[in-house]
């Protein structure tokens, strides 16, 4: 050994950041806290009722030169970060589509965020690669996907963070391959679809990958077919884009839409897109965890001739924010145009073409090992507690659509497939339709004001509706017959001498 | 209330998922697992040594239908998962660069995990959004940006997860700034510039953004100016591209390159990009860290003049990953190009103006309460902890190069600038330079197989040589010491005889 200096050998420093044993004590401090948090959640307005700059405004312009105590700083969370929060886990959140959660997901996260595996590689990090090969043939699995999307037979799946990611990769791939035929210079000629009612981020995905504005095309749906993409409207419109010279490029399906969970035929879009060479991109985001109980498994018919599917468990399947599933029917196209190869990280594994390098199927090159978090629900709870979860959740959004269809002041604007309910106030004879619709805003806001429940709200075929989203992982039936008593009770005060 | 069908209002399902009582119990589990491995991380080969497929080969093919017990899981993590981890946290690691944690960044993440907010626009989490505001105010202020990268000033930063996002993102704000004049026809006149030295991510944001492979300007750099970009030479291929028609659009400089940590001349770039309306974006994934230390600032000098600067805390701040800061001088640019409006997310306070919406900062919609992770970062430890943890990693790098000074057999290829040490076997005297290279690979097959010690290397300027990155959390000199023994004695036994 070389001659070792004294003044390097003795440290100057005893700051040490990560003492396992301060790391024991704090995190057993934090675990309580949160436990607590969970228990009295109820007690929490759910949507917060605070104004903006609330925080911001009371903050000191830097931060602290010296360490503050971990006391300090969570009763801060209790004065400060509390109130200024959303409650998406309260019970009484029935608010976009809710984000469920549960303790195996976060056991999972914390074995996840311990480890801080960064495996853009095979070789980075064997396990974390390995085990989400593994974990997304299991989804896969669950879904009775056919083997063409799976590793075991001739595709493959990955985590991402959202289905914006799994979108943009997607459609990155399909681009190279249609480029590579056109050439780069026909970018301009490339065109994607959709509905009008599929997820905005599509549109913006688009948008990133330099597919030019006036070539994406939301299709319009109807209440007639309640929001679904109509193959026939589809096919049209892609036979005027061919006959304009135009190259069609990509179609983003969606089974279970944001706005009201409309299920897009699949089976028979496919039919088109594969008439005409169309990457089939299916976004289940919400509506797809369904599909692993097999009385709604219909709903992915027709997923064999898609291209690529994605799902997140993040929304119904109880694994915390941020969980993407994306299968690839092809992953060699996302990898030929997701791919880099830098001398530094460069290894013989990777060379040897023996091993997956999730980094080439993915926006950037980090990552985390994520696929824990789905690996611990899916063992700790087995596919028979997953399944009586949705079925839980589908079976409340049935009472509170039983409890309206028993009431004449609303109507269900959209039949309900899976956990949300679409309904409003009914129009009121002979008033104007604009009416109507500025009573269902007021009573949306009035029902959102008190701080008891959360609910959104959207507008399909021209028509303002409210949505009432079950499945925060907290809520048991008494929270929906509380719910609906505060909507019931709001509407009547509202509607005080308008019928009589 | 409305009639409640007593078939409803009985629970047929008693699977809790979120039990607070089974939640605490379980979490308080793992933080003690998480404990132990921390405590004996020093005692795993620090490279994992197992072989493709040993995980996945193993495993059935579908998930359990019945729950399993977390003991079980957690025996599995130790037999399965644990030998298969290249362990990025093990104080014997000096590979790639270090990803830094600390126990304040743990308990941010937790309560992060654990409040499960959806934060894409105010009103869904206004705390989410108003301490990342805050927070971003705060490293800006350590690290003494001017307020135009402020949201006190006339800008704004964002969390991202990596820089791969950070450079989309401000690339696509150019890009369609620039569009809006050239028209989007023209997007295959749009020229981007880079180093040879630049992140490989760099060149896939850009092919995703739809620039033409073309037009992806890698600039040569070379040994005699440490690898850093010319602005000279900058300017020149500007001017060239100027004259063929072309629209020069966006340079990445970097602060800290990712093989030899190279610091781009801020000043000098920012003149040519000025002069030439080009979006000069700074990459300081690594090396930005260094500049919350007065010594170190002058790295940054120029950043007034740039339009957008990134840098990973989840790199050298201790904060796990992912987390990326991203800064921009012009908050509009970016919302433009991003922001997408849909009728479920409308609500009073965004479109009021009066408070930002963070899903139009970044690819996706949903976002996590990032900041809470680098809030406890900077209140736990205050600034001076994490200007001395800075010092101390740059001091323990200087001290193993002093080591290698002090032998023979070595010689620095690049000079040192922060915790990075590229080194190699001395060329032996008359030999093909490619018997050194070969000597060098050597050399880091037999230090990493020992899984005592993990290294990696690069190869700049046609030389390979190896990289010896000071800085994961737990190492202290021992670890250095002991990896400069082992380096010296492998060297001793590979090049026995090669040296009389």
């Amino acid at each position: 050994m070389g001659s070792v200096d004294p003044e390097f050998t003795s440290p100057i420093c005893e700051f040490k950041p990560l003492d396992p044993e301060e790391f024991r004590k704090q995190a057993h401090q934090m675990v309580d806290f949160i436990a607590d948090y969970y228990k009295n959640i109820e007690e929490y307005p759910v949507l917060s009722q605070v104004q903006p700059g609330y925080l911001r405004t009371h903050q000191p312009e830097a931060p602290p030169y010296h360490p503050e105590s971990l006391e300090t700083i969570l009763e801060d969370v209790r004065e400060d970060i509390i109130p200024g929060m959303t409650h998406w886990l309260s019970p009484k959140f029935f608010a976009f589509f809710p984000a469920t959660v549960s303790s195996a997901a976060f056991l999972g996260e914390m074995l996840c965020t311990s480890f801080n595996a960064v495996g853009f590689n095979w070789l980075a990090s064997p396990a974390a690669t390995e085990l989400e090969m593994v974990v997304m043939d299991w989804m896969a699995n669950m879904l009775n996907l056919p083997k063409t999307f799976m590793f075991s037979g001739t595709g493959g799946g990955v985590l991402q963070g959202t289905t914006s990611e799994a979108i943009l990769c997607t459609l990155i791939a399909a681009r190279e391959r249609a480029l590579e035929i056109i050439g780069i210079h026909n970018i301009g000629k490339l065109v994607v679809y959709g509905s009008d009612q599929t997820h905005s981020t599509y549109a913006k995905a688009c948008k990133l990958a330099g597919i030019f504005p006036c070539n994406i095309r939301a299709i319009p749906t109807t209440k007639d077919t309640n929001f679904t993409l109509s193959p026939v409207l589809l096919r049209k419109v892609i036979e005027a884009d061919v006959a304009a010279g135009l190259v069609p490029l990509y179609l983003c399906a969606t089974l279970g839409t944001t706005s009201t969970t409309a299920v897009d035929p699949l089976a028979q879009l496919a039919s088109v897109t594969n008439d005409h060479g169309v990457w089939l991109h299916v976004d289940a985001a919400y509506g797809g965890s369904a599909c692993i109980c097999p009385e709604f498994r219909h709903y992915l018919d027709g997923i064999e001739r898609a291209d690529s599917l994605s799902l997140s468990p993040h929304k119904w399947l109880l694994s915390y924010l941020d969980c993407c599933c994306l299968w690839v029917k092809n992953p060699a196209l996302l990898v030929k145009a997701l791919s880099t190869n830098p001398e530094y990280l460069r290894n013989k594994q990777s060379e040897s073409d023996s091993v997956v390098d999730f980094k080439d199927w993915q926006v950037g090159t980090g990552r985390r090992f994520k696929a824990l978090r789905l690996w611990l629900v899916l063992r700790s709870y087995g596919v028979a507690n997953l399944q009586s979860h949705i079925r839980s959740d589908i079976r409340m959004a049935t009472m509170f659509e039983r409890f309206l269809k028993a009431n004449p002041r609303f109507e269900i604007v959209v039949p309900r497939l899976f956990s949300l309910v679409c309904f409003r106030l009914k129009p009121v004879n002979g008033c104007d339709p604009s009416y109507t619709d500025l009573l269902n805003r007021k009573l949306l806001d009035r029902v959102n004001s008190t701080g008891q429940i959360y609910m959104t709200h959207t507008i399909a075929g021209g028509v303002y509706m409210l949505r009432f989203a079950v499945g925060a992982t907290l809520t048991e039936d008494r929270h929906v017959i509380a719910a609906w008593k505060l909507i019931k009770e709001s509407a009547d005060a509202l509607l005080k001498g308008n019928y009589a």
